[in-house]
């Protein structure tokens, strides 16, 4: 199908799945839950064959794992819809109410974005997650996988359809692009008057060509480069535990800590015995002139340093005068992602709070909790850094949009 | 300036202004009424260059009047700053918090967006209005006026700064462009780094070109083809008054009724009467061919008619079956904006209000009530029918964005 047909008709069929009941759309992601568990042979069959051209094609092993469907995706695919038929349906909710002089009840209510493109990379998960999220917020959805996941996500698309004809659900709202050509999806991501919503959800090189060539809005985050403060007053022994889980727990996250900033007043008691933790759990540190004084194995950090995102096992540190410093030093190479302070002092955990901005910002608790689970949203559609729409982890309100309701009595504009 | 210093020293600066305390945004706001209303000699002076240019240009006389700053002119936006001084604050409040099961507390807090250029025509109130606004909900702003009224936004500018000067307040998070160089402007528009919102107002035409050339998110409507429809179970009285108003209170105004739909169990007993009142005010109506027969006068409908925002005294009127044929008609011919019933029938009213996903749907009420004022939003930096961020009318709440905050004891991911 032409970009503009094909985007066309995920626009018509969102207009029918705005008003789509609550019930109808659990029924669908029930159906589709039991079709995961009954057709697992056939998925990891049809999945077989992209791992195949994968190692024929020399995939680094990370990526083929990835890639992979085995039972533990399959299971993992099937909760998360169970988890999600819980969640309440943020459509048609009314979020707030007031009356005006004149008698008239004004409030705002939850309605669907419309359309939503989400291109994504080799996860061939992200293909029921997305559908699932859109589908309940009551969203078309066209989704763009990789190429590399064609199979897996030719066959997952064809249960989610499944699933839609079994209800009695048009499918139309629900578009699937096979084609690995870059002109078709740059072309589709033109057309504004069908397509509402873009969100890329793979590395930075993706999600910045997508940018680049989209005249949709896009919601995105490139990069989580994420700093932790440890205050002067702050209880050594929570900073020591939070830095530690933030840095190692799972280093390959955009919400794993990458820059410690310690005030020098507790640098001599904290720093040794915290380098010592990193250091017994194999990570690297490059260090600020005054770390490597009190951390001897620290290596240099050079400017490029405090920019990156290592995603691996290694940490910059810097030790900082003040709490000012450190604020500056996250406006200038921070990423707006997630960022920490541990301390016990009240005005000082408040004014952090308030003058770092970025997409969420904690008081004595780990980076990596920047996750729409961990938070409290349910699932989630990744997170975003643009400042606009939603700031932080996407979840199901994230992809609506409130219009203003207006109950009244005759009342006029005078 | 190039536009890459202008739109960067606006970014530096719009990082500072985001902390600034509540009181001393109020008291640059103060001197700035004081200004104005101190310097209306001066403020005169200079907009009659504008107004002498314009007419020597033979500009229309309705443009002219928009041009022009009188007394009258003077009092409002000296009027609007005081009613803003007495808002809220949107930037630092905590808008939800709850609790999670490891003890975190989490929520939401109001941030600025960042930078936002305004975009607009030749009424240089706005160059006041945009500021203020900005301003108070803590964002850098570019303002780019029409070179019509370069002397006028000016000499307005110029008060902004020694109002901001007056009270301490770096100048550099409120930049004014006074080129009408169109490269100049669209080169603006793909500083995506240091520009996080674009919002056009004025007619179509800039609005299509602005959302053509910015690579930076913008919120816009297009156009206000707004309908009624008077539901079979109408209070009649109740219509009549409520579609006289929409038509006719302000016929130029994007929330003016365009299109009267009107159920054919209610036509015979209130399309006479309506058609009347209509004619007797001036109002040309086109309408369908059962509309014809019921209003000698009218005039035939065609396609194009239906679509068409008229902004004056002339109103297409068409016959429908049932309420399924009115939602259809909007769904097509709509814009999105402002659509209304008028029923006493309960279930009616709630469908109408679910299905209509315009940025305000009335139940007996006037189209022209879509306005920040009279929806209580306060001041309002016009209306979006974007369906991202801020779907209506924008008002100091919609120019910021929220974060997620999380106040801790330590918590990790497990």
């Amino acid at each position: 199908m032409r970009p503009d047909a094909l985007a066309g008709a995920a626009k018509a069929g969102a207009r029918k799945l705005a008003h789509l009941p609550t019930d109808t759309k659990n029924k669908v992601l029930s159906t589709l839950e039991g079709l995961l568990l009954e057709r697992r042979a056939f998925l990891k069959a049809e999945n077989e064959k992209d791992i195949r051209e994968a190692r024929q094609a020399e995939m680094p092993a990370p990526l083929v794992e990835r890639l992979t469907i085995n039972d533990k995706v399959i299971d993992e695919m099937a909760s998360g819809l169970r988890d999600l038929i819980q969640l309440p349906d943020p459509v048609g909710e009314i979020v707030k109410v007031w009356r005006r002089p004149s008698g008239l009840l004004v409030g705002r209510m939850r309605i669907p974005i419309g359309v939503i493109c989400i291109i994504y990379e080799s996860r061939p998960n992200v293909t029921v997650d997305a559908f699932s999220l859109c589908f309940k917020s009551g969203n078309g959805v066209i989704l763009k996988g990789g190429k590399e996941a064609v199979h897996s996500n030719t066959a997952l698309f064809g249960l989610i359809r499944e699933s839609l004809e079994k209800e009695g659900v048009a499918g139309d709202a629900v578009q699937f692009i096979d084609t690995g050509d870059r002109t078709y999806l740059y072309n589709l991501l033109k057309l504004t008057d069908s397509i509402d919503l873009v969100i890329p959800r793979g590395g930075e090189a993706l999600i910045r060509s997508v940018a680049e060539q989209s005249r949709v809005p896009v919601l995105k985050h490139y990069k989580g480069v994420c700093a932790i403060y440890v205050d002067e007053h702050a209880d050594t022994k929570v900073a020591l535990d939070v830095c530690l889980n933030a840095k190692v727990q799972k280093p390959a996250t955009c919400n794993a800590m990458e820059t410690l900033l310690v005030h020098r007043s507790i640098a001599l008691q904290f720093l040794p015995a915290m380098a010592k933790a990193f250091v017994e759990r194999g990570v690297r540190i490059k260090g600020c002139r005054r770390t490597k004084e009190l951390v001897p194995g620290a290596e240099p950090a050079g400017e490029a340093d405090w920019h990156e995102e290592y995603l691996d096992l290694i940490l910059t540190v810097k030790i900082v005068d003040s709490m000012d410093e450190a604020i500056a030093h996250i406006g200038t190479y921070g990423s707006e992602h997630t960022d920490a302070i541990i301390t016990t002092d009240y005005n000082n955990a408040w004014r952090f709070l308030r003058e770092v901005n970025s997409s969420l910002v904690l008081v004595n608790a780990s980076t990596r909790l920047n996750d729409g689970y961990q938070l409290g949203l349910g699932a989630e559609m990744g997170i975003s850094t643009t400042r606009l729409h939603a700031f932080g982890p996407m979840g199901l309100e994230e992809l609506t949009v409130t219009k203003f309701v207006a109950f009244g009595e005759g009342q006029l504009r005078t």
